[in-house]
């Protein structure tokens, strides 16, 4: 898959952030990406739990690099449809909006030709 | 009135959404839109809930919604001012951005020639 | 109705916060009661905004608050349980331990001496 | 298991919440029910989800029912590990207490007799 | 330093949604102005707390405004990295893209030819 | 000061929690204790920074935790005013609740023997 525009803002301010960083900053950065990596959990559960917390949190780029995680380890349409339910019931109405969104970078995600 | 871009876009969403939608979700979607019928509250009443919920969790897309809604109920300038002045006080400043670009919105309702 | 044991302790500690107050901090409170006021739209009105705003944002303590003076504005059973689903529809099932403890709480106010 | 004080008093409060219930909150609670079923998920991956939603929307109500499930479908405390520490992550250090008061339940749940 | 397209829109808006407010909105925003003004605390810190809460509550608009008055107020580079790794620790991941996007905001005021 | 009921409890779930955590875990405490440290900032101003985040989210155990600490630096009265006073006007009347109990919690740390 092709780097899309979201990734490649997230890449440049990323990278800007982490160039101005404290040490607590990158520390915080860091941790960030270790939580993710197979242990215990394989790395897709943890991908669909990364993705259910942004979701109910609302945060519509954490739910785009958690898509973007969870295409790349092969999760199913009908696997993705059971994180949505979870997240929409746990959240209510007002994660509809991001719910809506996600499915449509979703569908970008399974046919990048047409983002 | 005319659909605006803001209604073709929710409406193109949520079509999407939909179609990918399983069981859960479709019901989700039915329980949030049967949630706002006439009942022991008029629709109004109803419509003002769902905008004050949707200013204190700072959700745009939601606000927008209710915002058309209310208007196509005729909800009074002055009704509202009184929804705003709940939610402005119960969320506190972190809505005010929100509030601001809630006005704007009900301004386009109220001359759709601008928008 | 009497007092019972939360609007007492709600009624100390209000009057402790407001004898350390600032003039910014008063002013807030003022504001607060104010704002519920009748008006352009009624008060039993407000005192239902200012309660499902209070069940999205889950604090108990103002859903108490806002009960307190549904029910002395004479908010029927009927009512109560839409301005409920509202909450619930658009909170999620987050809300759901509030919306539990809030009914037991409303039966309190109708049966004072069980309390 | 035999039932601890948490989930009697859930099961009260549950019971008076419904029976006082209308039609929309009782599909809400419905809904909630069928969410967590073993689909394209199994039973213990949808219960891990909701907990990490519970863990960063910070109900501790939501976070010992979910406990209680993962309990009884057998997750490990290895398992429940890499849970906490996407919870933390995401959510942030004011997942923390909430996260104390979570191990203290889930040592209860494995030791009831010290409950 | 000139007003950026940021600030213009946030005038233009904060007009308009002035000019329509009623009495407690209008009291509302008064007092938001007035909670920032030097007093036992001086400016500076008081611009600092700001931004912190607006970091962890997640609004672009509010953190980009106390941004603002931290850079005239001459926040050090090193002083906001610490108001960052608080907000980051005690909000979480979820603060990250708003993080990201501050930090590029930061530059845009310190190097305003390139806005 | 003598250490209170609330932090004699802190400390028993923290020992706990931090027995059983795994890397990622252990790794976010130490970070969130850091993060406090004195640096660009002085310990006084972090701990108000946290402390208004706390308030803003409205977690009354991270609350009293910097109570405690603001306390220690010998905060004043006046500056924890002007605290307060930021935490309301961002926060809103949500924040009402912890803000009774953070002046409650505040006296009886002036006045350890009244606890």
């Amino acid at each position: 898959m092709n780097e899309n525009s979201f990734t490649r803002e997230r890449r440049r301010l990323t990278d800007l952030a982490l160039g101005k960083a404290n040490l607590n900053v990158r520390r915080f950065y860091n941790l960030d990406s270790s939580t993710y990596s197979a242990g215990a959990l394989d790395a897709k559960t943890k991908e669909m739990l990364g993705l259910v917390a942004s979701l109910v949190l609302r945060c519509d780029d954490c739910i785009r690099y958690h898509l973007g995680q969870c295409f790349a380890l092969q999760l199913s349409d009908e696997e993705l449809q059971e994180v949505f339910s979870v997240a929409l019931v746990v959240g209510g109405s007002i994660v509809i909006p991001h719910h809506r969104r996600a499915v449509d970078y979703w569908e970008q995600l399974k046919n990048p030709t047409t983002s």
